[in-house]
């Protein structure tokens, strides 16, 4: 059984349970009672999601937004207005209060980060469900693609790009991805194991030099840890969750509250829901 | 060179044109042209779509529908609002006259069918293309699966199940299927055939006993024509396009103007494009 380390209320705790073992249900009260820590490896086999929550009238926007750009945005589920649970979040669930970290964004400003988000959820709140990378980074390594910011314990790297998305009414931004160092000889199975699951990203939207995405120092993300580059290792990039954070810092919606990056909602589906064939 | 029959507002005529060899603008400007014909084997490896118009206060709740119904519902695209073309419709398209016909709904019931839909068009409607099973005909066949009801010349047959849809705000509607009789020995072909293309309905959701849908006469489809079905063959059930209009006559908005089963609008998007991986 491996121990956690994570931050509650009142610091850093080692807590004397298995994240990897425990039900989506278990881990969600746990995070709704205070606890604080990324949730990679977190509920093994269940997938985690982003959240991203806008006024209803920014709704259909954002759900065309998500639609327009699906490998960044892949929906998995949108909460009735509303409601808090239900869905792949599991009823009984509260997603203002489940994930372990919350960011909160004003007119597109990131104004606070907060552990319960009930405080300053409205009732007009619309909660879409974004698909995660973590689903496929298992199926990856159980492949021998290494996941190399995994084995150093460290959260993946992100980066925003010069990509656009495709514009939704009053949304846009630009496309952010997420960057994992392979082997070259890997490089294939990364490829077609990720393609697997479109509904959590997919394949990968570029291969190779970080330039091509405007990315200028590979070192310097602007999302996460910095990268674990080894020799003979190729950039692999693949389009990430955080995108409509960075939609919301240009399109600036008075209002939208996210989780925290690497902080995610852990939902009641399962991973293998989103393989095909 | 193949010719097709086909009515304009004139009567049948037989066009010395090939329709599959046609590029997705040249159907295009024929239809919104005149000419009624179904569009099965036109402008082959080119993606058709279903069309569903709603007012712009039902758009959120459509997409939702579609987001939460995903199987039969798969949104390829969403026209702007007052936009008529663009979009894997392609530029200088008009979704109100290139397909061959429309139907059109007022408070859920078909009150007419139009080759045109400008007349009946308003500028609050927001215009939706989902997926069509065609995509995965083509790949299907040439993986030797028989596609019978393309041997004999006839739309698929197409079955309102008991089977419910999700909900999504106002909208609500029974999951319709469409069925195609494969032999035994070629079911399994089907299923990974057709699973390779999740973004046009993807697997099938039921495959034997049509009872299991509360299908009570397999010859006798809700939509299409009849079924043909061989010995030894065992009927596959796919989530279909036209749920969006059993939705319609369920949930009974003011207004919504619908392709006319088979009579698809052709996209400039290709059939490779939605396959995985």
């Amino acid at each position: 059984m491996a121990a956690v380390s994570a931050g509650t209320g009142r610091g850093t705790t080692e807590l004397p349970i298995d994240p990897a073992g425990l039900a989506p249900r278990e881990a969600r009260r746990l995070f709704a009672g205070g606890l604080v820590a990324p949730t990679s490896g977190w509920c093994q086999g269940f997938t985690q999601a982003n959240l991203i929550a806008v006024p209803r009238d920014l709704a259909f926007d954002m759900l065309l937004f998500a639609q327009r750009n699906p490998k960044p945005c892949p929906v998995l589920d949108v909460l009735e207005p509303g409601r808090f649970g239900g869905g792949i979040l599991g009823e009984g669930a509260d997603v203002r209060t489940d994930a372990p970290l919350y960011r909160v964004y004003r007119d597109g400003e990131l104004v606070e980060e907060v552990a319960d988000a009930r405080s300053v959820w409205r009732e007009d709140l619309v909660a879409f469900l974004i698909g995660c990378s973590f689903t496929f980074e298992h199926p990856m390594a159980a492949a021998g693609v290494p996941v190399r910011h995994q084995e150093a314990g460290r959260n993946v790297p992100m980066y925003r790009t010069t990509t656009r998305c495709r514009d939704a009414g009053r949304l846009s931004g630009p496309l952010v991805v997420s960057m994992r160092a392979v082997p070259a000889d890997r490089v294939a199975d990364a490829v077609r194991v990720s393609s697997r699951y479109p509904a959590v990203h997919g394949a990968p939207v570029h291969v190779g030099d970080p330039a091509g995405l405007g990315i200028v120092d590979l070192d310097r993300p602007d999302f996460g840890d910095p990268p674990v580059v080894e020799d003979g290792d190729v950039p692999v990039f693949w389009a990430c969750g955080v995108t409509p954070q960075a939609m919301v810092m240009e399109s600036r919606p008075g209002l939208a509250i996210t989780h925290a990056p690497g902080h995610m909602l852990v939902t009641d589906a399962r991973d293998s829901d989103y393989a095909v064939p």
